[in-house]
């Protein structure tokens, strides 16, 4: 059964590797068949409480996406040993208001690449605890700590021959927590 | 001697439990003769590498407030188990470009307010992990999990009496470890 | 259908609060027509990697439990801002040899009790991060971070009235999680 | 001034790679005229808190040792994207009963190493708020994820001259740090 996947990156950066990253996910031979929309973050206010009762048009936007899709998929970044503040905004957002949270139940798969590793596991050790309060069953294994490295990516974007295996399986472990919670 | 601490709000609302904090903890007794100005961390935009060369004018605003004071007092509110993704992007564009962070070395303290104080525990868990790789020395204890309450604060925005002692003490340490680092 | 639920008491103090709750817990009406078996983790030694292919009788015992069981309930106290060495101990034994977890697939629930509800939170943060690398699926929601008061239990040990709906709510959620993991 | 330093290994195996770091460490030059002495962890019972009034014979000499030192080096593996629970039991031990922590306001160095450094860089993310709790202020740069690798240590079991400069100089770091607190 074909699943729409809402995809949510956490960087801003035109040639950010966890950026390149995702689209090369989405283009791997195990996501074929499924629909892959990548959420617009970058142009979200920062998070007020007072804007709770009126939203802005893209927050409106993120929530009708997280709200349509069948599961979230993060490729995230490291900033400073955490999440970067632009995706815990994103995040922030379409939480709100109180009781009205797009992410609830929805299941996510969380996958980030970094110079060495390390900072992609930091960030995602605490993503994770952001995600199990958002009440989405999350992926547990395999993690996916990349490291940014020669060959990861190939020149037209695709997944490197040295890493189609893992990214290939992980994608499909995703796929199908995602599919078990459709039902 | 008088110290120049630099404070900084992990919330926009315009009543916000922490905001209210901040006010009435910089207007301590324990505080006095200490200069405390308070960082605009909601006109900041997201933070984008690629303005790394071309910081916004808020930035450098932000990066000169730290970069000029003895010390930063962090109060911040907790969304969604973690810090509030405003808080983070504030840490993010003063932490950078790469080798120009504005906050190493100086020392911090964290505290916060939330109702039922589990909310601003977790999220100071995270802070703390944040800070240190910022390389801030942060004050250990005593802890400062607030739970909002009745009376916390009175009608004139000061500490109130039954919270006095505690925040009048923790802000006596926080003070103490700034004076120790400007040596 | 009937499940077998292994419960791992993250405290050895005879009259700990965990192991009150605990043992509240399986007698609550929710519970009933399912099996629930205290692990002994007081009895383990302290892990050494060198006792890989020979794993004392405890540790066998303990692994034997979790692997037959449909899932693991954990009720733990907090020490120190994290879980408790003695749980961890355990954990860390029946996770070993490596390729051999015993851990790995059981679906887990995670609830604690601590004066004030802080101390068992933080801890929780931090086993969530071990049960997602021991590929546990957790329940996410409700979280129950319990502040020991008068009147949680009845003395004759059972939910006292005012928690019984949550408590038992709990364990409802907790059980569909392993009643779907078993499939 | 020479300083004496209890060194805290978060591994019992005997040929444990952070054994190894923590032997290598202790006789780099820059260490040279301090004392460390290596607490004896693996020999404590399980933390129960019913035994506070009678502390283990070992126990009390991990306190009198604590308590005698000037500052703590924590070399420490990861068990499960933590700390072992044999590290934690020592720490939950020596933190007892409550009001006689042998920890409080001890400086202290993180340090660790895993196979290809991920592993340690997440167990010190934990074991950083435990620090932090514990009163402990820790040094916070240049962080040390140490991954294993050919020539880390030399046959002698002196650091290689590869990883000469970068460990010499974080334990001028944690020295300078803890001479600091010595006042």
């Amino acid at each position: 059964m074909p699943l729409n996947i809402a995809v949510v990156v956490g960087s801003l950066r035109a040639e950010s590797y966890n950026r390149q990253l995702a689209e090369a996910l989405v283009r791997l031979p195990a996501a074929e068949g499924h629909a892959f929309t990548f959420a617009d973050i970058g142009s979200l206010p920062l998070y007020d409480q007072d804007d709770d009762r009126d939203q802005a048009p893209g927050v409106k936007d993120l929530k009708a996406l997280i709200s349509g899709s069948d599961g979230v998929l993060f490729v995230t970044a490291e900033y400073n040993r955490s999440i970067p503040g632009l995706l815990k905004n994103a995040i922030d957002h379409a939480s709100r208001p109180y009781g009205q949270s797009a992410w609830a139940g929805k299941p996510a798969g969380v996958i980030g690449v970094s110079i060495g590793a390390i900072g992609t596991a930091l960030a995602q050790q605490h993503l994770r605890n952001v995600l199990a309060y958002l009440d989405m069953p999350t992926l547990t294994q395999p993690e996916a700590f990349i490291g940014w490295k020669d060959g990861l990516l190939n020149p037209d974007g695709t997944v490197g021959e040295g890493s189609a295996e893992f990214l290939g399986g992980w994608m499909t472990a995703f796929l199908g927590l995602v599919e078990v919670h459709k039902g």
